[in-house]
């Protein structure tokens, strides 16, 4: 389904009058708006093509329909809520869901939605038709060298798709781990899985970046081999400078400071991205903000901050992608929700006064640094984050304008009630 | 499969000697070693019909081979379970997954192994081919009155089936929630449930029990509606004698005290069973007694201690049933271990010197209680389980004897190694 | 230290033209302004006459200066606050900390200063010099009849005091419970607890209630005798209808649904009142509002719709009281913070829009109920606040202003900087 | 209190006869029973000087007499300990509160007793009287360096005391953190403390170690400067060779996979030693293991495992000491329990069948590592840890015989009842 732009001018002008008074009331409560609103025009957040369709978990799934059925449709879903939001212009693809059969014709259609290729995603944690040996015991740590042979052609091979696309990153997450006291030898698993990620880092472009990704439980429940953090740099520092920690917000034990680790990692240098979602119990894989917005804004506050300290520019030397699973809400509603969520934290995090914050924290002055945070937090900034999107040609309420030109509708009309999306 | 009798008398034979040893060691060191076996040989647990294949998570599934394809191979696997320890006499199903056709010859089957029927299990949280209403947005709790009827009809068929091939307990776990603030009314989705309980504890024949089980969250990541012992208690007072509250280890919220928990719903005469199960994080389903077998301990000591406190009978006045899934792990070998840590357990309850606790709890000796209890846990009563299978014509070490005569190597053969079981 | 009108009038005419632009921005916004300033001039929070001075941990205590040596200078303390923000009207005293030896002139004082008495505290959770009797092993639960005893007199001689000063209610926050397994018989120390609420229960006056409040853990570090809200609620239901559950929010087990707790205890008619902090790892009582603003928010959403639902009265029908430690700020600055952060919470609760919430859970809308609820709280309704504390005569930015005319400096002036406040 | 031999004679001549046949049985059931009591009599756990009386939390201590009022008196209850167990022969002091004025007749008193001196603790998270700086905002961690210059300071002065009694570690453990978000910019306090901390190393005789202890939250309940082991492992890396984390088992988040983290630490030699305690909750502080005694097992499965693969020496590569607070148990006889516990989970772990466990490993047989591994801990080992103790001159059962012969009776009757020991 294609949005056109006289839809969304129609839509805007609907709006226009009532934004530019909030617009006019926030730009002189807050010193430094427009240089707000450039930040905000020029970042951008990742797609998954896998969190396009609806989600479940492995008590059931419910569909929506209408789901994107190859990666033609998923770049067209992608390519519309980035008409919708100006700010959805990568697509993260997963391997081998999302192999592309004609590559120029892939590129030319990401190229022509204003797309581009965020990082690739290898797929170790499931067998697939047809593959010689399983996965049961692990990829990369698994025991037997034959496994983790297969499992680092994988993703040489995944690197060699995204080369074609023109990716520039290898995001690898790792189900390996174990499910009891006894089955795996920490340490070994530990060895076999960083030799295995060298024979990857060494199949690397020059310009590539491999994100090690790590997660607290499930879907082992004993033991995770890239479990925390600190697991994550000590791979990502053996490897060397290419490799780099990725921070999934639901990937941690309960009540985990998850701004002081985003915080360190960047101190390190090894802050490679993001994959944003919300959860409450663990990785519920829930809308970006929907649950713990302060939260969100405090990791943005601690980005913002340790990027500009490190000469960072934030619109590109990251990955900011979301990682969430729709189960209950439309999808592509979903997703542009977590977007919206995640603009306003940055546009929160930008606002802080961090000359006053620094001045509270050298005196030690605890309340007013609260205030600071507070101050930045509770200030209403959405007229910013719909002034970028004005300014960008998207729509002033992507939500409400999905809604009133019936997408879903016209989806399920074209592709059916019954698709089901590659992923999860 | 069938296991003869003669294979069991081999293997007994050649560990016999063995076994008495430790045994009489045990005996001499252990007041009430005759009592403690003849409360072993009398306890049963419900093995699911569900976990006799392989599990998964919602990242995948990795199929072991052999499992069984209908209700029958399911009945034939519990009865070999039975055989092997004794202890796995009674079979717990789950409707639509074992719908018998043919209930007589289903009834038979279950005769001839020597086993019963176990509570009933109704499912609202799938839809099923040819559904009329989903489940999406809940069961029980759902804001269309359609949707519930559909979902108490459902449970009252479920009894239907139980009362036909003899059960006299209906489990009602609902994955009824919200996954977002707002999604839901809590209040309303309380009366709603509350109300549909109602109509299918109407529909209780009299000698039935309803088990109203609990879970703090997944598949919803926000709330769920029966969540916790004291949202379950407040159904099943509000109900009526014939409801009772169901304990699964791996329904709490992290560092819950579940044994307090027992003890209290001991104390209101509304614990009606119990899902065995062992977790480290969430749900997960692992082995009973593989991560946290002191806790077992210390349920089983609440529940010998609070069962007598109220004259009730160990074997049959609950229902004791195994709830987990067997992700990495043979099911058959799994469930022989979760059935052989419970029997452990709950010998090591019942060798608890309860004067003794009794009396240092009285004179408040803190360092004595917990010396009381280690002694109990730490003492070996492995032989009295041991002796109390070989008394009831069973093998001294039954996952021994499983892999000696190549059980699932025979199910394979016969089944196929590409057989998936109904059931997570 | 007073604060005089003028300063007052002084403080507010400066900032008033800028107040007076955002309040007529947002009484644009929202449909209904004056209403909730209405609402929020009437709602006044207890604050508690232990939370005045440095709190610590077990590690140690940082103080800092000029707290409160008595109960008049708590009462000055609090009438400051109140004074400052008009929204801290009650004081809730602790026994004995706070025991008045001249009733008359306590009762003049809080008069003067516009305050009222909130609900009177128990302390059974530490033994004072010349005790008979140690609650080393509890208090109500104890197995001894003559601790209970003790207990039970000192909660009575509690209310003698409150009925004096002209209180309502006892709040009974029991430390009572268990470091190890085997320490406690769990029913027998609910009998107990139950038979000695039962005594003090008796001897409440017709129109006063009381609070049983719960906690999951500290400082007894295995099992709690009042552990969780079903443990709460129990007792409350076998008291009777003057007996009530109170909720600390820091008195949960991690990702506890809070506001379903809420939700349910209202519908039961149970909700008694709260205690309002903040927290990340347990009962850490920290300034409300300052780590999770978002579940603050939830659960007044569920205060405002259930007690509407109720026909309660916002500002007298609960027990609305700040419990936290002020361990790293200036106490009564941090009081300043919770009190704004818990109207401002008060003040998106009162601003969703209810018709269209209701509307969309009705028909399953998700991410329109999300929408509903993140416009409420992405909404800056500072003004509106600001504007209640305007119309009661109080400071448009009352820490501001606690600071510009050095309060603390004065208080230190006047009492010492070596102080150390009666409480935690 | 002096415990005399024949007073140890006389007990273990009681219980000889029984013991002999425990030890029989047990010796014929395990393969290595002899090599195992070798390794039991040569291992020696430190016990803190702190650790000797009564602990409490932030809301109350409940004191129970005959506490140890000076050094020597702590001297003299950790002799009488290893006098009862053979196996307390190390003391670990915190300095201010252990600081000895005669040096020399501290020496002498220790090897009097048999003892050794295990690693120093500085105490920076508490201010003492007379101290110029407060670390109420930190210590290692604050942002003037005058308050870090001073902290520095101490920990030397604590080097260079415990290089006049012969210590050849310190512990550094910090309660360096924040309790608000801004409260602290996280890279400059890690900066800070890593500079720190680099003094104090610079200061580090070469035959000695330091321990960076790590700890997820209290007293700072929003975030910690050393706050998981890969921060600790950060700092140890950066500081050089004598750098170590320290272990406590309390320090954790919920849920986490401590023997994971173990195994790493020692793949990495810079596991330096361990804290010993058990929890439910946060850092509860209580007897090792009383509440989970399979992970304190599976701890030293991959502690003896991890040491044996890198030629470490059991006894004395590692530091091994106790972190217990003891709130309603007598102090001396939680150490006790506390001791058997540990000594019982080494036996268990030395007498897993390693070769097996690594074949299970390599063929990925889940189910047999899960048997062998509760085989090691199912087996009733307390005879052989009794007859380490028996062969070492010690008592077979020494809680038994401490309160046989009244040793807190005679401390209370020798020292008073209302003694306070220094400490927690």
């Amino acid at each position: 389904m294609i949005l056109e732009n006289y839809q969304i001018d129609s839509h805007n002008s609907e709006l226009l009058a009532k934004h530019q008074r909030r617009l006019a009331f926030i730009a002189d409560e807050v010193s430094d708006a427009e240089a707000i609103i450039q930040k905000l025009i020029a970042f951008q957040i990742g797609i998954p093509s896998w969190a396009l369709g609806t989600g479940g978990t492995r008590f059931g799934r419910f569909s929506s329909g209408g789901e994107p059925r190859n990666i033609e449709e998923k770049i067209e879903d992608i390519g519309l809520l980035h008409k919708l939001n100006a700010a959805s212009g990568a697509i993260s693809l997963h391997i081998p869901w999302d192999t592309a059969d004609d590559v120029q014709a892939v590129k030319a259609l990401v190229a022509q939605h204003g797309l581009s290729f965020d990082a690739m995603n290898s797929n170790t944690f499931q067998d697939q038709a047809g593959q010689v040996h399983s996965y049961k015991f692990g990829s990369l740590q698994h025991v037997s060298k034959a496994v983790r042979k297969q499992a680092i052609d994988h993703n040489i091979e995944v690197i060699r798709q995204g080369v074609e696309l023109g990716s520039k990153a290898l995001t690898v997450w790792l189900a390996d781990g174990s499910c009891f006291p006894g089955q795996l030898n920490f340490r070994k698993a530990f060895q076999h899985t960083l030799e295995s990620l060298q024979e990857i880092y060494a199949a690397l472009p020059a310009d590539w970046k491999v994100f090690v990704e790590y997660k607290a439980f499930e879907p082992n429940f004993y033991s995770t081999t890239v479990g925390d953090w600190g697991q994550s740099l000590l791979y990502a520092s053996k490897l060397g400078p290419k490799a780099y920690t990725l921070v999934d917000l639901g990937h941690h034990l309960p009540n985990a400071n998850i701004e002081q680790i985003v915080s360190l990692l960047l101190m390190e240098g090894k802050l490679g991205g993001f994959h944003f979602n919300d959860s409450k119990y663990g990785d519920d894989d829930l809308t970006a903000g929907s649950l713990k917005p302060y939260q969100l804004f405090l990791i943005f506050n601690e980005l913002v901050e340790g990027m500009d300290a490190r000469n960072m520019k934030h619109h590109s030397d990251l990955g900011w992608m979301i990682d969430a699973s729709h189960n209950v809400k439309d999808p592509l509603e979903d997703l542009l929700q977590s977007v919206e969520a995640i603009m306003l934290a940055y546009a929160q995090a930008l606002s802080v006064d961090r000359k006053a914050l620094l001045e509270a924290q050298e005196t030690n002055d605890v309340a007013r640094a609260q205030e600071i945070l507070q101050q930045a937090f509770r200030t209403d900034l959405r007229p910013l984050v719909a002034e970028a999107r004005l300014r960008a040609g998207a729509a002033l309420a992507p939500l409400e304008l999905f809604r009133k030109i019936k997408v879903r509708e016209e989806l399920i009309k074209s592709r059916g009630l019954k698709t089901v999306a590659t992923g999860l």
